[in-house]
């Protein structure tokens, strides 16, 4: 199915012309990030935790210590949200009320399940580091028996899925227009500065091209 | 006092080094950054909602429609959580394993409290504005009365609450370090563009300058 079906928890009630379901757009926004935000509840208190992920067709994967106490209470498959924001702009009106913020951001509601299969835990985890940084698996060392043990790793299916977004300029009442204030949108980007070696790299190892890295928009 | 007390909690488990109680340091967090992720749980699904917050002291201020649902569930006082995020840079190692991001993150546990007294409402509006815009409000129509009450404001005190950072170089293992692979750090920082302006802009009004908007670091 090309897109998402809303249900009465991720349907986009305010500002319904900011909703996105479309399955291709919803991905691309979750390649061209790779923080996520989850959000996961122990005895009524809900906490919300920075992670990285990798998506992979109609799935996600976190990872992290598998002794975090975020990944352990995830992987007992109770209720999560896992949320993607990307900020692409300040909107500048004309007057305080109508500044605004363009975004694009995912909501994911589901349950995660660990991946304790081997070689979909290692193609998880390799799926992760080149969503992070394009085709680094392939220039590292790749993890051992020890290193598989230590890291937990969860998917999540891309099924209960709603994305929101905002862009253009600010909608400025008219009566405001003649005000003598600039407005329009300043805008926001993640940028990558120059690799920074450390001291044990080889001379003769090139640097790193940073543009592999560099997130589409 | 200048140190937060980690409760069970708030208190950094994992990592027990990058943990930041320090009071400065976490304002220096949330004033850099002007997005924040808000947990909060209905019918035991947790939702993470991404919005911006501006701080004064030991408070933050949430705003938005007054009828949105996430501003109406937390206005009832349920339990929530509130996170910042930074992405500071990508860690390269040798190893796949030994990749991570440098980044400083918050996160607030407790409740929201909605804002009703128009004086203070009108003050957590100024300071969410400058917060993202700094100085902006000055510059543009202040709310009338229609767009203060269509508006919800809520505080959250910092009572609860801990940070977490990486920094510096990947951590190899002494055996990885002679590997033919580049291994460093790029920094990650949000960049500005340049200001659009919309079409009702007057020609005698300078453009906005981008860097009173930039974020410290």
């Amino acid at each position: 199915m090309s897109e998402f079906v809303p249900t009465n928890r991720t349907g986009v009630v305010r500002h319904p012309e900011r909703a996105i379901y479309d399955r291709q757009r919803i991905y691309s926004i979750l390649d061209e990030a790779f923080i996520c935000h989850v959000g996961y509840v122990i005895e009524r208190q809900p906490f919300v935790i920075p992670m990285v992920y990798g998506r992979s067709g109609d799935r996600i994967f976190l990872h992290g210590s598998a002794l975090s106490r975020t990944l352990c209470s995830l992987a007992e498959g109770i209720d999560a949200c896992v949320t993607v924001t990307l900020v692409d702009g300040l909107v500048l009106a004309r007057s305080a009320f109508r500044h605004s913020i363009n975004y694009r951001s995912v909501v994911i509601l589901g349950k995660a399940r660990p991946v304790t299969d081997p070689a979909e835990k290692f193609e998880a985890l390799q799926c992760v580091t080149n969503h992070v940084s394009a085709g680094r698996w392939d220039e590292v060392r790749q993890p051992d028996e020890a290193e598989m043990m230590s890291t937990g790793v969860l998917v999540m299916a891309l099924n209960e899925v709603s994305a929101k977004s905002r862009s253009g300029f600010p909608i400025d009442l008219e009566r405001d227009l003649s005000l003598p204030v600039w407005a329009g949108v300043i805008p926001v980007r993640m940028e990558l500065g120059e690799p920074v070696a450390d001291t044990h790299v080889p001379v003769d190892v090139p640097v790193v091209d940073k543009n592999k890295f560099t997130r589409s928009t």
